[in-house]
């Protein structure tokens, strides 16, 4: 068999388009309806994805005014779909900055067991200060300050969830003895950001612990997802910068002393599908036609970390913009937008247009055949283990992608037919289950 | 009609006595097993209960070796179980000490959405030095600097929960506007606590906010209750006892400027049921004999913060025992076992045998009819506005429960015969949905 793609559905209301909500198809409330993202999760798994997945930020993201705003928090909504699911993954972003490692590791390891061994962590710093102002701050603390938070959290989110040896667990009702004491390791943690002494509540789940994804791009990303990451999903416009990319992520992983096989690149993609070319470019114009322009200038200028009013719909973008170091969050973002404008010499509109898909993702527009390529191209030339799906509209974007390409798609054997025995989302991505650091040989059971 | 009784069954893996989980027909495992729960939660619906309600606490509650230890993080359980039942509603713990408003507001709005209008919140402020260890604390916090933290809590979870108004959401395709943002309300709240300067990011849900429970029975805990709680869960050990407790909350609650009626006290009671008498005595002795009493001096002397060693199993409770006054934590429950012991002349070994099955709740054991009686008299005489359940065993205890006894005080016209339409978890209770603080008559829509 050849090496295996791995998708992930990367699931947003009414689409990652961002006039998706105004297509008459779009229900304006779906972000808040759990049928909605019930059909979704079960379109993914009859597409056999690996996976799907929730943003997030603990903050109200947008004005009312522009498009749906809110969303149910992840790891609720991901508890419903885990009952109306069998086999797919279920990835949820949550903030190392604005939660406690105790409650958090106790809520992945209670969504991993209520699931079946199916839950991930989308593992975020949160950049900006409007999160931060909601959680007693003034302002956001520094990029490399959030990363090294991020890392002593990870660090004491291992120590909860090892804390209970897989074995803890002696149920010896004749003794009247129900757990073995010595197989509990609290962490005793004394940090620079925590202080977590006891163990967990919950015991060890069935991956160990969630998978754990990341998607921060900047230096200080990468180097987080090479010490700690299992899958990446990352933005890039070209193959060439993804096979850059997927190059450095993994000689980091390798230098960082972890396998490189246990770290998978997820790029993302918005396929705009037609059963024709033409069909498709259509979908296109229709979703830029509903844009909102204005909304539009005002949200790259606040991405550009510019003044109300700097831009100009039909003009380039001004040449003096800040460097990345200077900005202190979304930094990979930041240069890709930058980058795609030069590059391709658009116009503020043009820009616009092609952020309102996939918000600096790769949009690919064409038929099912032409996705399939693509994807077939990156997959096979060392530019990705597999896609982050992104439809520009939902749910009809995921059903063409699973009605359609997926069947291409296993056609040439990339993708598994069927998902056959239950099992972890771990396993889905051919990754191990992680030791726990408290047992050893001399007093593991088996 | 005459008026209702409101039944919670309050679930707790295999059951409230102590030495549940070594009888023959029990699981060791229940405690994180979900089809438990599921079926659990669908017999409470069988018996058209109003709410389920699960305990919890951030930390390891007991040592393993004593009994089933950590359980599945609630309002994660309560999401799982929204998508497994109709009618029921779900109560969840949390504790205002060792979360964020932010964030805790919208988890509950989220299971709020998700379940159709069904999410409780029972509020604690959490004693004990070994959860606030587990959030860089180094000692618990005071108990009124608890309970002034939990008014505060509340007053910025209102403030969120309220921050979209009902008709925020526009959806209007056509002029490509999908809400008003004038129906937005940023808390910008600046207090002793908390900062929390944004808007949820969650709309309004069904209820407005979740049914409001709350538990602590010491003097802070009543004055809290009488402000802000719709449910009181509370230990009674006789009805002379309740009737006081429930004269005085209620009394409490109009001084507070609230309607008496919208206060609804469920004293808890273990109920051993048996389809004789002697048959539930049976049932009762076999419980004690699983008990292991070593482990039962134990958690005594902690509770009553005696040092190890201070008591004997065979003689009554020490005379120079501290006052409530000196007890930081479980204030109320510290006063209820001493009384008890001192009012029954019991050993220690008694008292133990006595705690094992409610932990200091109402043991009740009878036939069907005796247990229904005793219901209907606390109900009847001002003692009670509903049950907290809390079967010994589980599931046996809810199946006996539901099988026997609620046919009884259906046939007694005291407990709905069927749910009805789908309903909110506060109607259920008979209580209004809360007005928005911020929507005023001129701009209401309706």
């Amino acid at each position: 068999m050849p090496r295996q793609l791995h998708l992930n559905a990367f699931l947003m209301n009414t689409g990652h388009h961002e006039a998706s909500w105004r297509l008459p198809e779009s229900d304006p409330y779906a972000h808040v309806d759990l049928a909605h993202y019930v059909h979704l999760a079960r379109v993914a798994e009859r597409g056999t994805f690996d996976s799907l997945f929730l943003a997030d930020g603990p903050q109200l993201w947008n004005n009312l005014a522009q498009r749906p705003a809110g969303a149910l928090e992840p790891l609720t909504l991901l508890t419903a779909l885990a009952t109306a699911t069998e086999h797919i993954g279920l990835i949820a972003t949550a903030s190392t900055s604005y939660n406690s490692p105790y409650n958090l590791a106790r809520r992945f390891a209670s969504l991993d067991i209520v699931s079946g061994g199916r839950a991930g962590w989308n593992i975020v710093t949160t950049a900006g200060a409007e999160a931060a102002r909601n959680f007693g701050l003034d302002a956001e603390p520094a990029h490399a300050e959030r990363y090294a938070r991020a890392g002593e959290f990870l660090d004491v989110a291992f120590k909860l969830w090892d804390s209970w040896e897989d074995d803890a667990i002696v149920a010896d009702k004749a003794a009247g003895v129900w757990g073995d004491d010595a197989r509990i390791h609290p962490p005793r943690h004394r940090g620079t950001y925590f202080q977590v002494e006891g163990a967990l509540n919950v015991p060890r789940s069935p991956q160990g612990y969630p998978l754990l994804v990341q998607a921060g791009s900047s230096e200080d990303g990468k180097r987080f997802a090479a010490r700690y990451a299992e899958a990446v999903f990352t933005a890039q416009q070209t193959i060439e910068d993804a096979r850059a990319f997927y190059a450095d992520l993994k000689a980091r992983t390798s230098a960082a002393g972890r396998d490189p096989g246990h770290i998978k690149v997820l790029p993302g993609i918005v396929p705009v599908i037609g059963s024709t070319e033409a069909e498709a470019r259509e979908l296109e114009r229709t979703l830029e036609e509903h844009i909102v322009y204005a909304h539009g200038v005002g949200r790259l200028e606040s991405l550009l970390h510019l003044p109300s009013g700097a831009l100009e719909l039909d003009a380039p973008l001004p040449d003096d913009l800040p460097s990345e170091d200077a900005i202190e969050g979304a930094k990979s973002r930041y240069t890709l937008v930058v980058e795609l404008a030069r590059r391709e010499r658009l116009t503020v509109r043009e820009l616009i247009g092609r952020l309102g898909g996939g918000r600096g993702h790769l949009t690919f527009a064409g038929t099912p055949e032409q996705v399939a390529d693509a994807i077939e191209t990156w997959f096979t030339q060392s530019a990705a283990d597999g896609f982050n799906i992104m439809p520009p509209v939902l749910p009809s974007g995921l059903d063409a992608f699973v009605d359609h390409v997926v069947p291409i798609l296993r056609a040439r054997g990339l993708l598994r037919a069927e998902y056959g025995p239950r099992t972890t989302l771990r396993e889905r991505y051919g990754l191990p289950r992680p030791a726990n650091q408290y047992t050893t040989r001399e007093n593991a059971l088996v």
